[in-house]
């Protein structure tokens, strides 16, 4: 069931180490569910409660501790041993007297770690302010480290088996692209299209079958498409109006992100000019991809680009892209905008997402991207352009 | 746009203020999607980032304030005067140097608030621990409270109007049972029925279309009935396996959940009977189900009929339910189970969940149910029982 080899694991587990005793920490209390996934394969939607990975710098295998009823899920879902899985009795679930962290301490009291450097997740969604005051109650002693994007910054480089499972995500993810073109027109409700977007995302192809993304399609029409999270409604689309279509594949967690915009109708002069600037300076970023570049770099070709045309972008115009649960499909690590030095090594994968928004119209055409031994693949594998439905066109 | 009169706002704010006072806050932070969205009508896919709604008690409206990008969306979706829309710098998004706390402590210390006491929801998904502690250095002079839960506890009992939502959630629901009941069988995957399922979900019914429930469509099967969070994957059912599916109808962000077992082919005696004494504890919940009496009595209940037959569950059988975000739909309020000594009032709504899981198999039967004024109304609507597709009997 496992989607990676015991060994990749392990391997993984030893760059935590690694950093670990780099930042000096003896324990590493992990409750980002794709960093909980990354080292140990757990994949269940039991996020919505305190669980938790705990690495050790002396110990082999991590221990999982999570609600009982998820204890099963840890059995089927990671490669760690039985007596490494341990729950939190019910009581402490939604109580206002009791708290998972309260138990989890003794756990790490009785394993002789209560005074010891311990790494916390102090940025990750699943860690609560509540949940950091009740451990630093239960243990006065322990000296507490921000190990915040610790291990998403391990997840950066791909292995070529997450690599397989990205290549699979942008499949599917051109699939769910073609229906969404195909499924908006005029008089058809947004639910609808949305409707059909999620079943092939799910559904995936005959070889290999789709996970649920960890952003749900995001659909803005018309005015909206000047704010990029809007999720649909029940409207009707009319006839001469913009859609921005933002989804991503998934497949064993792993996200291959993709955007285009679609007029329906014959586009206004400023969407169509902003659409092949935003494309040029799209395709003179991906040119600027190779190992040794920096994110930095790579933004500046983008904006090389843009203000040629007198536009400017406050926004980065992408990001480190791999595993994720909702809400986010971001790794929060390397983003490509000024000031990111991180320097580009083959397998890593990027979001290229070039928005631009305006205030009463947006654009975004965007690429997910791998970092290869000499410059760029681009993983996902849809026309570069803006999709114009003109029925008029059509009937002539 | 808005889902509720301004004035069905304003009653929810007035609610709130008067909490605010008797736990002695002057600002509320909310940081909650689902509470924010209960107060402003906001509603877009961007708490994956630092967002924020503040509740003055001496202020008419609250500020929104978030992400550029989302200020746009809040314009849209809330009922809230474009001056109270405030956006910290794009520079601040996932940066290692730059918090967006940083900048929202600043606009508290320009409305003179810095020193004074602010509510926190301290156990929100949303507001993380690094952002507390961003909070407490910014305004060394703040009284800080925890605020947990005190817009949840306004949820707890709907309007009519809300009702009304869940009622359509309800329908949507059933829709989507139904299609899963009808597309599980043997050699089709379970990624196609999770596909079939969101398509349902999504699209709704001709008058009226879903929204993207908080949770996914959770299937469950075989051995792996043992544990209710393990979502699909590739597997192709096989003939004479147990099927968990436990999905909600959401409409308006409002959910109306439902969980039912399947029996492909003819089912073990302990699923069959582990089902007939669930089903009679949940009637005899739902029977006890009235104004007046708590949620406590209502799990004794439950807890007297399965335990007639010896069988002991340490989950709660429900909680309240509403609007939700993902990762989670219940309102982590009031729970039926014993020592919850809420008193049930008219128009409180909860999702009826009696899984009972052991170490090989499970069976989860459930139903939303809203509190009315002499007793209990079941808004979900599909039949109450072990669903059993034999294909032999079919066949003969």
């Amino acid at each position: 069931m496992n989607s990676f080899t015991v060994e990749e694991y392990h391997a993984r587990i030893t760059q935590t180490k690694l950093r670990m005793q780099e930042q000096g920490m003896d324990v590493l209390l992990i409750t980002d569910p794709a960093n909980m996934n990354y080292l140990s394969g757990y994949d269940g939607w039991s996020f919505y409660v305190d669980q938790m990975l705990m690495i050790f710098t002396d110990r082999v295998q991590p221990i999982w501790i999570g609600r009982k009823m998820d204890a099963n899920a840890a059995k089927v879902t990671t490669w760690l041993n039985e007596e490494n899985i341990l729950y939190y009795p019910e009581d402490h679930i939604h109580s206002q007297e009791k708290h998972p962290m309260d138990f989890i301490a003794r756990v790490l009291q009785d394993i002789g770690v209560a005074s010891r450097r311990i790494g916390l997740e102090m940025a990750s969604y699943y860690f609560s302010a509540l949940a950091y005051e009740k451990l630093k109650v239960n243990l006065p002693n322990a000296k507490f480290i921000n190990a915040s994007l610790l291990v998403n910054k391990v997840r950066i480089i791909k292995s070529d088996q997450e690599i397989e499972y990205i290549r699979r995500a942008a499949i599917i993810a051109g699939i769910g692209m073609n229906t969404a073109i195909a499924s908006i027109q005029e008089g058809v409700r947004e639910c609808d299209v949305a409707a059909n977007i999620f079943r092939d995302l799910v559904s995936g192809t005959e070889s290999f079958g789709g996970d649920y993304p960890s952003i749900v399609p995001l659909l803005p029409a018309g005015k909206n498409t000047s704010t990029p999270h809007l999720t649909w409604t029940d409207r009707q689309y009319t006839n001469d109006e913009v859609v921005i279509i933002e989804l991503a594949g998934c497949h064993r967690r792993y996200h291959a992100p993709m955007a285009r915009t679609l007029s329906l109708g014959r586009p206004s002069e400023e969407v169509l000019e902003t659409s092949k600037i935003l494309v040029e300076g799209l395709n003179v970023a991906i040119e600027a991809v190779k190992p040794g570049a920096t994110c930095e770099e790579v933004e500046m070709a983008w904006r090389s680009v843009i203000s040629k045309y007198g536009i400017e972008k406050d926004s980065r115009m992408g990001y480190s892209v791999g595993i994720g649960y909702p809400p986010d499909w971001g790794e929060h690590t390397a983003s490509i905008r000024s000031g990111d030095l991180t320097i580009l090594q083959p397998n890593m994968t990027f979001h290229m997402i070039p928005g631009l928004w305006f205030d009463d119209f947006g654009v975004e055409i965007s690429e997910t991207i791998r970092v290869t031994e000499s410059g760029c693949e681009v993983l996902t594998d849809f026309q570069r352009e803006l999709i114009i439905k003109d029925q008029i066109e059509i009937a002539m």
